[in-house]
């Protein structure tokens, strides 16, 4: 979690309080942040990072919520969960509630179908199945690997659908869980988002943003552009839907159209770019695909802004490091 | 429509009495069928299907919900909306009821957008967009071929599922419609279906089943693996989810068997057939589609079965009469 303030975690203790926590404190490390009492947690600042990665700490965002993917190198549990300082627990429309840790746990737990798509949505939930049609050998399904949650109230938009809909709330609560299809992109928010690290860990690399870098706001983005060729590349599975979570605050929509604009042209490239990757069936691990991945950033990218080459080094870096804090699910 | 008994209508009339209905009466033409007053209607039996379409008449199936297809070619109209008998009008969870085919109009009004997922669901419905990381250049999306609709009560099941699980009804009303993403084929069942006949109706053949062919019950799936495979091609969005029917009765699961079992084992080689079929860029129109799919399963699912070669002359027939009856349509 990526958090300035922490109060936020007083409504979600009752569903946190079993957990491990682990806060990644941006900007200023003298500064002190309090975590509300009877959490188990560590705290990670700057210079814990620094201390840490050493000469690979610059592959870590500062200054922005990128930052939040070194609790992902550093955890020892297999499954993350992470979520903004401005996400509340959201109530189903019949007022209960949403435990979002507890759904993203079943996501997670419960495989996914890329393969073939099933009309009406997770096959594995009580109440519903495979529908007619759907091959009995896909059945099985494939292991899950994300689980992506969804937001009512404010909607994740980007500065300028921000600008012209600023009055528009997310009120649609849509009671379903679906696998992304194989082969299918799709725009992978930070906000309220949950994985398996020992399947995904190394490719949910945030990328670097924040001071002294050309963008923000697609730290998330660019880990998603990645986890799903990788996933796809693999034979796992990405969820989206349940949870929801109360997103309780717009953030400035000024601001952040100078974080994103160069993102919103680049992006029109990015994705082309990423839809056409095909990992070579010799790449059979996450680290090995991202490195790979680094070295097509590196060529594929690099006319758009050389940027692109300092971000492939940062793959590589990022996976060194994760490789020397992970050595036991590291390949 | 395949209609049996047509008092189902009657539940149905404040909705579809505007609009004009074709009944394509299946078995013993001497049968008569009493369609209730004030509906705008054409009914066609075998005989007027013999008289009408002369030596390619044996295109369409005999004794099988697949004859509604030939409602479909001698239609005048746009979109064509196509439902069971067993389907009644359903209600939303706060109790009103469902206007099916106003929802489906929608769907078919507004665009698709298979190139890149949108995990808010339909961007273009009241209330939603785009969310952040969504590329702006493929913001206009594609136009829609196939709304596809879902079922309450009792879900479509193959036979296997439905002699497991007897007493499973779906309860979970589902709030979306989405777009089924490009290269991802799915289940699409006749039910509760609709479709832009200019775009997609050659696509819609429902295939040779019931009296005198090897299966049955696959009618509305060999539909949906072509449908998917062309619309991809061509550019053209198919979406899922709302609106919803409601279902009334499961069909006898013994029976279902019967004539299902062949398609249970074939869907397995089938569908991988489809999924890999890549139509060359010259073909640019649903029939010239439709005649390559015909000669690509006329080579390559023959060691299924000969009746393979049967379906192949069935689709280049269907394509000549269609031809004949939609002149000013065709290509």
């Amino acid at each position: 979690m990526t958090i300035r303030s922490l109060d936020f975690l007083e409504q979600w203790r009752p569903f946190f309080q079993p957990y491990h926590l682990i806060v990644i404190q941006d900007g200023d490390p003298s500064r002190s942040v309090g975590v509300p009492e009877g959490f188990d947690y560590e705290l990670y600042n700057r210079n814990d990072i620094e201390r840490i990665l050493g000469d690979k700490a610059w592959c870590i965002s500062f200054k922005d919520s990128a930052c939040r993917c070194f609790g992902y190198m550093v955890s020892k549990k297999r499954y993350i969960y992470t979520i903004d300082d401005d996400c509340f627990v959201a109530k189903t429309p019949s007022g209960e509630d949403i435990n979002a840790l507890e759904q993203h746990i079943k996501n997670l737990l419960s495989p996914s179908t890329p393969d073939f798509f099933n009309t009406l949505y997770d096959p594995y939930v009580a109440g519903s199945d495979f529908v007619r049609g759907y091959p009995f050998s896909m059945r099985e399904g494939k292991p899950t690997a994300v689980s992506h949650g969804l937001w009512l109230n404010i909607p994740d938009y980007d500065a300028p659908t921000q600008m012209v809909k600023p009055q528009e709330r997310n009120t649609r609560y849509v009671d379903a869980v679906m696998t992304i299809p194989k082969g299918t992109l799709f725009p992978m928010c930070g906000m309220n988002l949950a994985f398996d690290r020992h399947a995904i860990g190394p490719a949910m690399y945030f990328g670097l943003m924040g001071e002294g870098q050309p963008w923000g706001r697609y730290d998330d983005m660019w880990a998603g552009w990645c986890v799903k060729v990788i996933a796809d590349h693999l034979g796992l599975g990405v969820k989206t839907g349940l949870p929801y979570i109360w997103h309780s605050k717009a953030s400035n929509p000024f601001v952040n159209l100078r974080k994103e604009y160069k993102g919103i042209f680049w992006q029109e490239e990015i994705i082309p770019f990423f839809q056409a990757i095909k990992l070579d069936a010799s790449v059979t691990t996450v680290e090995a695909a991202m490195l790979d991945i680094a070295e097509r950033v590196r060529k594929g990218l690099a006319h758009l802004d050389p940027y692109f080459e300092k971000l492939a080094d940062g793959i590589v870096a990022w996976i060194e490091a994760w490789r020397q804090l992970n050595p036991e699910i590291s390949h």
